[in-house]
């Protein structure tokens, strides 16, 4: 990346840089990996590269299928081009069967089939824990009004049977995962769109035939390399990155 | 009571008998009072015996105004005849200031004023610390559907609406509350209906003046005498149960 461009947002995954159109920002995958809010850290060599090419895998399928998000193209191994938007701050949360937060709260064994593809979400708010909220303190404080949340329960279970589609002819089951959205603007008319990444930092994901874990839970409880879990994902739909640009002009011949 | 009668349940604060008809409980008043999950406890002496009237009192006002609920009359010191109804597993919050839960969910200064009131659900379960649920899980594990959610919206306005004006009508302020809804049939037809008990042990009550806790608070966070709380309440709204009735006949004259 030049050194000239300016950096927006540094998070704990990603980079925001400015983009070289108005409307547009450079998304940079670190291979800082973090569980726990925060709590637990590390740096995992390759996981910004993978997740930089199954990102762009998912965006791709999701406008494949007419779904609107924020990826515009991969530029380099660990960067991508994206629409600026205005994040909704809520971590938007589809559930297929039980596990983490939602087994705990509910006493539930993890792996529990849910009764039907479950929609929540938790406030994105790193002092507070990304807390769980119902719809009625979305609307409340005004982070979205009830069009909006009809509309993201709308594009989170379309981005749901796309997945478990993806996933399932690939042997994978996709327990649940997490998609932030936000708003963008065509003159005076808002829409909604997919944003942020869609990688296995942001899924949970279990082999079918063993139960392996090939997501984050890998970190979050060490259960061994987390880059082998999301090489075995790539490998799986074809998306190694296998040939990757060289940094310097090779001379060939 | 007699001792004849069925005991059918006993929970923290109240304990139900058969009722003398089909269809209809007798709700016991204990003096015991529980906090955080029932892992502080304590006996308080004439607790019950001032919470059955403070309950005959706000529910007889629900009628009133047109508020179904489960209460028939109250029978003595500590008991009161109750319609027997299906208890939805829910505790249902309505709050009009930030206080306990939410305001450390959201990071928020007790007693700041909510955009609008807020309803929201816990799951009733002792074991599991009775959490908060998104409208999302009750829906998908069918403990209500959403028919019965948007009724149950209704109702918890409503009871706001009277019980904030009851209390704004005595310099008090009323900050949240809990109530429970059950289910009655009238034939095949089933309706929702306001039930188990509204009193200074279910609600967030501050004097207006002072800001002084009137309310279970006062127990949960050791400030005081509670039956002085309770009795301050009691004698605002003009229902200290001055005159008990004899417990054995009184010879006049
Ligand atoms: N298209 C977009 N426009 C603006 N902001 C975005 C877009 N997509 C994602 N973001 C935000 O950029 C940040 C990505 O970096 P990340 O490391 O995930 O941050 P965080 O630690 O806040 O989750 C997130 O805060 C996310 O909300
Ligand atoms: N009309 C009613 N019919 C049947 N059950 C009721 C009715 N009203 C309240 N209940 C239930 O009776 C119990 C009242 O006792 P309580 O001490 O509050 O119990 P808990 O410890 O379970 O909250 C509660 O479980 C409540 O759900
Ligand atoms: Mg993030
Ligand atoms: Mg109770």
């Amino acid at each position: 990346m030049s050194p000239r461009r300016k950096k927006i947002y540094e998070g704990k995954a990603k980079i925001l840089y400015e983009g070289p159109e108005p409307g547009t920002l450079v998304q940079y995958f670190k291979d800082d990996a973090t569980a726990f809010n925060a709590q637990k850290k590390a740096t995992i060599e390759g996981k910004g590269v993978l997740n930089n090419r199954l990102c762009e895998f998912f965006m791709n399928g999701l406008t494949n299928v007419g779904i609107p998000n924020h990826f515009i193209r991969r530029l380099n191994m660990r960067e991508q081009l994206i629409r600026q938007v205005e994040i909704i701050p809520l971590e938007v949360i589809v559930r297929n069967f039980a596990a983490g937060s939602i087994a705990k709260r509910l006493g539930m064994e993890e792996g529990t089939a849910l009764p039907r593809p479950i929609v929540e979400y938790s406030y994105k708010n790193d002092a507070l824990g990304d807390p769980l909220v119902p719809e009625e303190y979305i609307v409340a404080f005004g982070w979205a009004n009830q069009q909006d949340l009809d509309d993201i329960v709308s594009l989170a279970l379309r981005v749901n049977d796309f997945l478990a589609g993806v996933f399932f002819g690939v042997g994978i089951k996709l327990v649940d995962f997490k998609i932030e959205i936000g708003r963008v603007w065509d003159g005076d008319f808002m829409r909604l769109i997919v944003a942020d990444e869609i990688s296995p930092d942001s899924c949970r994901l279990w082999d079918m035939k063993t139960g392996a874990h090939l997501d984050k839970d890998v970190f979050r409880r060490d259960l061994g390399s987390l880059t082998d879990a999301y090489t075995e994902v790539a490998k799986r739909l074809g998306v190694l990155p296998t040939n990757p640009e060289p940094m310097k002009p090779t001379l060939i011949n």
